[in-house]
């Protein structure tokens, strides 16, 4: 039996909104937290809002689908973070690039997804799981 | 005319989970964040993760709705920030005691509450607006 600890973090928690009203909820929630903007350009459907949120990324993004936030679970080892979440009662949604999206028991959307974080933050910050 | 600052703060995140698996979402969050669950007798509703999220009281709450999440700002002045999150183009929802419930531009809700933060912190981490 081979055994492997991992790591977790929360990585950023992602306001979703329908694209229609996308720009104004950027603006909106950039002016309620104070918090500067920033569109990247090579992926527009995100404008991101560096210090909002104390340790976090926080991100409007433009989605095809009813209000809704989602968490982003950064790990370096996403595979197993998938199964140990699943294992917990989540559901498989999708599976796009490197992001594995699963629905919580109740009904929230969650991503796990490969480091974002500088190694060290990460390391400094995260949870260990046997 | 008579000029006063405010203050705010980002106070709490709510994962809102329909009554029937609030207590099955509770667990979950608990054990795929890492965070130890407290409830309050007085207010069942409200499942507290105090350490989900740093800098930031994470909580369940059972709600008559579909899956939502929603954001607390705290603030020493109420009326004055509820003020200005209508005048960013923000809608007022409810009046519940102390709590003004508001929908942000693009669909998602906000509250906004009383100093609930230990005075200092709140004050260390605020932002004012004139």
């Amino acid at each position: 039996m081979v055994c492997r600890m991992h790591r977790t973090r929360v990585y950023a928690v992602l306001i979703d909104t329908p694209e229609a009203q996308a720009a104004e909820a950027a603006s909106f929630w950039s002016a309620a937290l104070g918090a500067a903007a920033r569109v990247d350009k090579r992926e527009p459907q995100f404008t991101v809002l560096p210090d909002a949120l104390p340790g976090l990324v926080t991100v409007v993004q433009s989605v095809d689908d009813a209000p809704r936030f989602h968490i982003d679970i950064e790990t370096d080892d996403v595979r197993a973070e998938t199964a140990r979440l699943l294992a917990l009662g989540a559901t498989e949604v999708s599976d796009w690039l490197e992001c594995r999206t699963l629905r919580a028991p109740g009904g929230h959307l969650l991503c796990v997804v490969p480091v974002h974080s500088d190694p060290d933050y990460f390391a400094a910050h995260a949870h260990t799981w046997p």
